[in-house]
C-alpha cells in the first residue's frame, strides 16, 4: 500500500513537527519527547488531563488537545504504545499541583505503560488518577487485550472529564464523571478494507471483494466474525442491536451518537450510516441529544466505521456542551 | 471496490437525511430539493451565500453552511453540476431581499447551470451575483472544465465571503471581497490512489502499486503526469514549487495554508507533508499566519492530498478569522 512519507521510521516525529507548525500558538511539544501540550500547559489550578496512546489514530490523540479537552497527548510509535519515560514527561508537563488525570484505552501494553508512569510520579509527590476505557462491545479479550477494548468511546471521555477539570474538578472529581462517562458509553466497529503500517508496507490484514468484518479493532484484530458485505442499513443495525443489547437503556433516555471514520470511509457514506442509526434509536423511543460524525478515532487507512452511544443525563450534558477549544472537537 | 451504501442510485438523499439528523439544530433541508440551508434562513438583512456543485467533496459543500459561511449548499449526484431548477431553489430559500451570493467552482455544468439559476431569479426580481472559482494552477482547461479548475481554496472563499455577509455587507462589497479572495489563492493537488462513484461501481482510473499523478483534479481528472511515487518531501516542493510560480509574492508576505486530504490519506502524512509546505515557506521568507490541515474537500476516498496557499491583507486576516459556527469549519 502507497504512503505520503519521508523515511517509514520518521512517520511519527515528522507528524509531530507538523502538528506544531500546523497550530503553533495552540500545541508545544516537550523537548526531546513525544508529548504535544497545551502551549500554556501547566495550567495553574487545574487538573491537567493527558490521554495518548499509538499513533494512527488521528485526530487522536493530539487533536484532542485544547482548552476544555486534553492538556498532553503522549504520543507513541504507528500502533504502539509509548513508553513508560515518555507518559511520565506527559504527566510531569501538565502537573500544576492539582493533580494529573490519565485516560487509557484498554490495551495491555498502554494499561501497564501509563501505570507504570503514573507510580514513577507519584513516587515523586505528584497526585494521579487513571481511568481506563473499554467502550468496544465486540469481543472480550483480544489480541493486544485483556477484556475489552477502548475505542471511539474514549474521545467522550477525553471531552467530560476534560470539561470537568477546565470547572475546576478536583482529581476525586474528574475521576468520578470519568468513570460515569465509561459506565454509560459503548462502541462497535466494522471494516472493508485494511490499512497499512508504514514501517511494515503491506497490509495488515486482507479482506475479499465482497467480504468486510464485523467487531473489528483500531488496529486491525479480528473481530466477531467476516461476513459478505451487507447493507449501510444493515450495517447500521448490526452495530446498533449489539450496543444496545449490552446497554440498559429505557424508553425517553437521551443519547449522544457518534458515527466514526476509521479512515478511508467517505462522510457521505458515514451519513448514510448516521441516518439508519437515528431511524432505529427513534423507533426504540430514545433521544439523540447530539450526534457527531466524522473522524474521530481512525485506524490509518482502513475502510469501516465504528457506532458509539453514550446514555446521558443532566451532569453529562452540561459537561459535553462545555466549550472546548481543540481542533478537532470545537464545542462553542 | 467496496462501499458502505445501501440503493447507489440514492446515496445524495440518504446522506442529506443523514446530515440533516446529525445537526437538527442548525439545518434544513429545503422540501422535495437537494438543498440544505443554515436552520434560520433567509437571514434578515443580510446577503445570502449559496454555493454547491456535485457531491463526493464532503465536506464540500453542506459542512461550511454555518453562522459566519454559507447559508445554502446545492447538492449535485456525485461528481455531477446540480441542476438550474434546485440551484434557483437554493437562492430563493436564502434571500431576504438584500441579495444572494453564489460561490462557483470552474466547471463547465456548474458556472452554466448556477449562472442560468441566477439569471431566472434576477427575472423574478431577486438580486443576485457571483464569483467562480480557479484556483487550481495544475493545467488550464481539463475534462470538465474551459480554464483552471476550482479545487480546496474555495473553501477560503466560503469563509471569506461569508464573514463578509455577516458582518453586514452589501452584495457589491461581498461580491468584491470575493473576487479579491479568487485573485490570491492558489491550488494544486495529487493522487495515489483512485475513486469509486457509487453508481459505476468501479474506480475511476487506476495507478500502478509505484505511481502517483501530480495535478489530478477532485473527479479523478488527468493532471500534469504520472510519475514514480515520490517522498512527501518531494511531492510537497512539486505542488508548493508550481503553486509560488503563479503567485506574485515578496517577501514578508502573509499566507493561509491548507493541507487538504482527497479521502483516504492519514492525518498522519497530511502533517508530514505540512512540516515540509511550512518548513519551504519559511526559507523563502514568507510568514504562514494560519494552517489548516484536514479533509476540506475531498474526491470520495481518492488517497492524495492538496496544497492550497492564500495571500493575505489585513482585511482578508480579519475575515477568515471571523467567528464561524460551521460544523467543519469552526473558528471561535
Amino acid at each position: 500500500m502507497k504512503k505520503i512519507i519521508n523515511d517509514p521510521n520518521e512517520v511519527v516525529q515528522e507528524m509531530i513537527a507538523g502538528m506544531i507548525s500546523a497550530s503553533p500558538n495552540q500545541l508545544k511539544q516537550v523537548e526531546g519527547t513525544t508529548v504535544i501540550t497545551r502551549k500554556d500547559a501547566p495550567v495553574e489550578n487545574k487538573v491537567g488531563i493527558v490521554s495518548g496512546g499509538g499513533s494512527g489514530h488521528e485526530p487522536a490523540h493530539a487533536g484532542y488537545i485544547g482548552k476544555g479537552m486534553l492538556d498532553a497527548a503522549v504520543l507513541g510509535e504507528v500502533f504502539t504504545s509509548p513508553s513508560v519515560d515518555q507518559v511520565y514527561e506527559g504527566i510531569k508537563a501538565v502537573d500544576s499541583g492539582k493533580g494529573v488525570f490519565l485516560v487509557i484505552k484498554n490495551y495491555t501494553g498502554d494499561v501497564l505503560n501509563f501505570e507504570m508512569a503514573a507510580e514513577l510520579a507519584e513516587a515523586e509527590g505528584m497526585k494521579v488518577a487513571q481511568v481506563i476505557v473499554n467502550d468496544d462491545v465486540a469481543v472480550e479479550d483480544s489480541s493486544f487485550t485483556t477484556g475489552r477494548r477502548g475505542i471511539a468511546g474514549t474521545v467522550f471521555v477525553h471531552k467530560i472529564a476534560g470539561a470537568k477539570a477546565e470547572l475546576g474538578g478536583t482529581l476525586e472529581e474528574v475521576k468520578e464523571i470519568a468513570e460515569k462517562t465509561v459506565a454509560n458509553v459503548r462502541s462497535m466497529g466494522m471494516a472493508i478494507s485494511p490499512c497499512a503500517i508504514p514501517a511494515a508496507g503491506e497490509a495488515s490484514f486482507t479482506l475479499a471483494e465482497n467480504e468486510m468484518e464485523i467487531g473489528i479493532g483500531i488496529h486491525g484484530e479480528p473481530g466477531i466474525e467476516r461476513q459478505k458485505i451487507a447493507t449501510a442499513a444493515e450495517i447500521a443495525d448490526e452495530l446498533t442491536g449489539k450496543i444496545l443489547d449490552d446497554m440498559k437503556l429505557n424508553k425517553a433516555d437521551e443519547l449522544a451518537v457518534m458515527i466514526n471514520g476509521l479512515g478511508s470511509t467517505p462522510n457521505m457514506e458515514l451519513f448514510i450510516i448516521n441516518e439508519k442509526v437515528q431511524k432505529t434509536l427513534k423507533e426504540k423511543g430514545f433521544h439523540v441529544y447530539r450526534t457527531f460524525v466524522g473522524e474521530y478515532m481512525t485506524a490509518l487507512e482502513m475502510g469501516g466505521c465504528s457506532v458509539t452511544l453514550l446514555k446521558l443525563d443532566k451532569e453529562l450534558k452540561e459537561l459535553l456542551d462545555h466549550a472546548s477549544d481543540a481542533p478537532n472537537f470545537f464545542v462553542r
